[in-house]
């Protein structure tokens, strides 16, 4: 497969779990660092994110729990929340990420994500979320 | 619920999760700090891992992507691979959660997280991994 | 203790350290997570600060190294030197706290820890901080 | 204060604090990097811990936090762990330092940290901690 | 060399590297934690940073890689990559920097450390930065 | 290019720079996750260390600043401490790095990156180092 077939691949991807947010991270970076942005795509999305093995389902929640504990991933938590909606997670899984995620990284890592999620729901119009 | 049956409700969790290796980081913690066995037991295990709404599965999933991205809790590791191959979870799916996890936290820590794996794949007679 | 009463008390303590700033932390997450909130009142501030054996300004010592060192807890660190206020700790303690951190932690989290007390004692007309 | 009375100053605190577990770190570093020895003494023991307005306790409790919360910094903990209880912390309050400190950085740094002390206590005949 | 001789040599440093950014942060802490100003002058710009064996521009080399790798530093980064330009790294060398550091700490601290430098640059009317 | 090719391109590259120490962690992972080693080989060593615009001495410079930083990296930091040597960084500017490191990530992360630098200094028989 040759970069840029890669890259087209990649993209397939984000568009797919990112929708618009995604592409707007890539243009973002155009005129400041596009090999980041062709990184991103090519290697994230087209190498890793497409391979067999694990759903898309599976690697939002991977995803989540690992943003979640790093801690100072605001932005890329926006996007992933959205994306996890995106591949099927409700909003109640998804606030259950991140009430689990607590224990491993404590409570304020986990409210700090709590209230991404609440922005983005806002946003999709998705709340209250009520309990399961 | 008790103190108590709160603590029985996390034993029966810890038990079907992880087996006896979390029985054995309890037991260890016996003359340490038998609060934070109680707290491990009852509200980690108890109250947050019985909680409807996320299958074991998935939090296993969520847990390998918090402890990898952490860093340096490859003890923990070791029991929530475990964990993992426990509620079913294969092996080629652990491994593609550590290599998806790259992607989040960088090489090292998915290299870690890899050769946990390795050592408790290899206690289990689970090596070599074949490509899914 | 049912989990109502878990959660009485930790209101109580909550309220009496955290004051107001607390309460609109919980208030905020009842559409989105109630169940974070009540871990949060229920568990840390129920079960764990309302424990004896250590006093609430040595609790307030802990948290203010823990939340500086982990990094990106802004939020978190402006509800508890709030908190350490209440308890007791001086504004000059508070300041002596966060450059005792710098040790262990380096300078930029004790820059953006300082900086957190810098907006908390504003607010509260504790300006400036003169030497011990 | 010149740079050989600052060291003086901050070998002098070592000692009170550290006992010789801190002298040993110090010369284990003379061979490789005895700039690193110099700025642990003079700068942080002299230059930070020596600072009215905190006392040594209360600083013991910071770093404890800010430790624990790092992760990965088990030989700093071991030697820190003793220099808490050289200055005054018993055992239980260390444990429920390290108990409090699972509300902010989770599960896993605290579980660590209880080990390192169990280590300690263990090796100063301490063990078991009974119930305050 | 006296406390005060140490902190004029950090002003020096400070003001070579860092410009009017690192003054203002200075000058930021002076009703808050004067000492803490105090200690990054003196300690970290007067003791350090003047030390020779390594030049300013691998100094700063250094400091990118650990900023970017800790996160949460977003305003210390901001110093430090106009402090990178002002010792002579090109804004190529400097987009470079932070996407190999991808490697080591993963994307989304790259990212983040990227946006920086695109507001650093958009300020110093360096955009866009071209292929080198 | 084909992945074949882009793996090639790595290991010349990891060759260079790690000499048997990074064969030795692809060979470890040839029965676990053959496709980590992979993607560190093609992808990193590959991809990314073979970009020009920043030379190998530069690239080890960001890659120590960040794996100190990061800490629990100590496997990581032993290749790359060598690495390192390899391309043309002395032993006292590797102790320089990690002593200016600490401004930025404390002294605890300084000090484990220090002891493996020993570790690996004494291997290839570097003990002493003496001041620049």
């Amino acid at each position: 497969m040759t970069r840029d077939e890669r890259f087209e691949n990649g993209l397939t991807m984000l568009r797919r779990i990112d929708g618009e947010a995604g592409q707007k991270v890539i243009d973002s970076l155009a005129d400041i660092s596009p090999e980041l942005g062709h990184q991103v795509v090519a290697w994230a999305f087209g190498d890793i994110y497409t391979r067999p093995g694990l759903p898309l389902r599976d690697r939002q929640l991977v995803t989540l729990g690992a943003l979640t504990a790093l801690g100072g991933c605001e932005p890329q938590l926006e996007v992933h929340i959205n994306a996890a909606l995106n591949v099927g997670l409700t909003p109640q899984e998804i606030v259950e990420v991140l009430l689990h995620s607590a224990v491993y990284c404590g409570m304020p890592r986990a409210l700090n994500a709590t209230f991404v999620a609440k922005k983005v729901f806002a946003e999709r119009d998705l709340l209250p979320v009520t309990a399961p």
